[in-house]
């Protein structure tokens, strides 16, 4: 069981009821997931933090796809289990193939690597870069 | 001053230039940054890491400036100051805009959020992701 | 299964169950949660461990619950599961209401955003925050 | 130098002048840190971000000085320079004394410390705390 | 289940089959574990992990044992339940006993804490650490 | 600056100075590095953390300079620059070679990379494993 209940759209208020709304009509799916219903029980961080999904993950200077991916690749460095299961299943959506999933992978380990490389041996910044 | 110190070309081994005579010419710049030079401490260490790195950020099923930002991202949620200098750097080169930039951080500062929210919520993942 | 087996009091020595004691006595209940179970594999690495805990989270310059949100944040942040729910627990215990917790993974999610937008982009500290 | 320039009042758009001014009124000072004149880059990162911190940090059902304590565990833990330095000044201007500073990185310690443990030792959860 | 499928023996293709052959060949058992069955979906990742880990983790300036329990060390910090008990399991096979594998784990918790106490009060680099 | 003043050897009170006397007649040093006049500021904190580091790191079922070595190995993971330093030190004292710090190095860079690997697959633990 989750830290907090998770609040059914049937117990919801109107103001949760809502957003669920929005969250089904904006994805085009009738059912809405977990992550949603355990904010429920605060809904303005429900609102705030499902509006803000909302604009940031849309399309922009980058593409959805894209954003996607960054959302794996962070979520699989800080190791949270749900939004790596939550993402891939959305990235897969929008056409993340096996093959584009292991190659993002791979860059994932390589930075990880690296980034301990550089700070465990303290490399300084080339003048360069700072440019 | 880094934990080891650099290894400039002109004092570098047979083995180790021959590294960084293929960085310069992949690159195509006459100049070799600090992290290999650090590496340079360990020639095997140095060979393996950049035949890594150049085929990891070659194309394939992603575009090379998709994984340069995914490396930003990764670096970012790590706090590697080093390779956010330096993979900045290089995805610029690459033709990333600002623009790209800041909506790269939205999605990277975002997915920190939802990362945390989840974990310290302990939401369950919904068994239709896990299908 | 954990990776060490758990030393329950029936099968302790009589050093481990001098912690376990202290442990229910102090806290005033009638068991002993698994981490110190598993942490008797090492008696001097146990009592070490229920002595800091014991010393750190008493009242002093902080209130408890505040201690112990705080320890919920820092189990949040690097996603410790059994963190999240023992130290939820023992907040609710000391009075920490629904929505407390749902404002404390506000701030968590807020910070853990912040820090990377800051790290990622690199921003300098002011000279005045540093005097 | 930032891996953005820092965008000055003088040099900012109508748009990010009305978000420097609320800073600057609601904080009640006459200057605006590093941190905002980099997220500047993207004005509606910068007026999101904001109306965050301004709504996540007010007073609620936890106190504002808690908060940033909360704010400050966080920022340890993930290593983030700039944010230790900026909440702990703000969390100076509200009252907290090098004691309370003091206090609080113990309890971070001891939870970094007790986190790892756990997650080494692949504790499981005790059913009590899951019910 | 996993977000990609494992990928067994019998459904492998000869490139995958002869790394898997090389793993078990290497370590002297009759099996292959799952992460390798994970990678297995991008031969080319899988044959340079293997490969790197095969060299990485020999024997050379450091003996095996402590590289495994270094591995330990790494993965109990970032959470990772698969690597724990994969590593754990090949430390045990190399010699590592429970008073062993307790005493790392004193050392994992310690300096988790000691690296917030330090970056929590940003303490400054002593100059003959430096030189 | 340091978030708190560093507290030196002639402004210090005598409890403090007698935990500075301990550290450097146990290190056979002149001097104290500045993560202890950090501490100062409680000198509880001071008193418990010099105990426990004295305490771990001692000669035990684990060799002192393998100790050394695992702390770098977090403190490079987490990030934290003043550990490196201190910590390589120590080593080096202590007899770490150049050849062996890059050894650790790259056992850190790919155990960093493999948890991601793991975690971002979301590959299970083998059962062999657990038991």
């Amino acid at each position: 069981m989750a830290l907090v209940t998770l609040i059914e759209y049937a117990d919801a208020s109107a103001e949760v009821r809502s957003v669920y709304d929005d969250i089904m009509k904006t994805r085009k799916v009738d059912w809405v997931n977990n992550f949603w219903k355990a904010l429920a029980h605060d809904p303005v961080l429900l609102r705030r933090t499902w509006q803000q999904v909302k604009e940031v993950m849309a399309p922009g200077a980058l593409d959805p796809l894209v954003k996607e991916m960054v959302y794996i690749a962070v979520s699989a460095t800080n190791g949270c289990e749900y939004c790596t299961y939550s993402h891939t299943a959305s990235a897969r959506k929008q056409g993340m193939s096996d093959a584009m999933l292991m190659e993002l992978m791979a860059v994932v380990g390589l930075a990880n690597a690296t980034n301990r490389l550089t700070n465990g041996l303290r490399v300084e910044v080339d003048e360069r870069f700072r440019s």
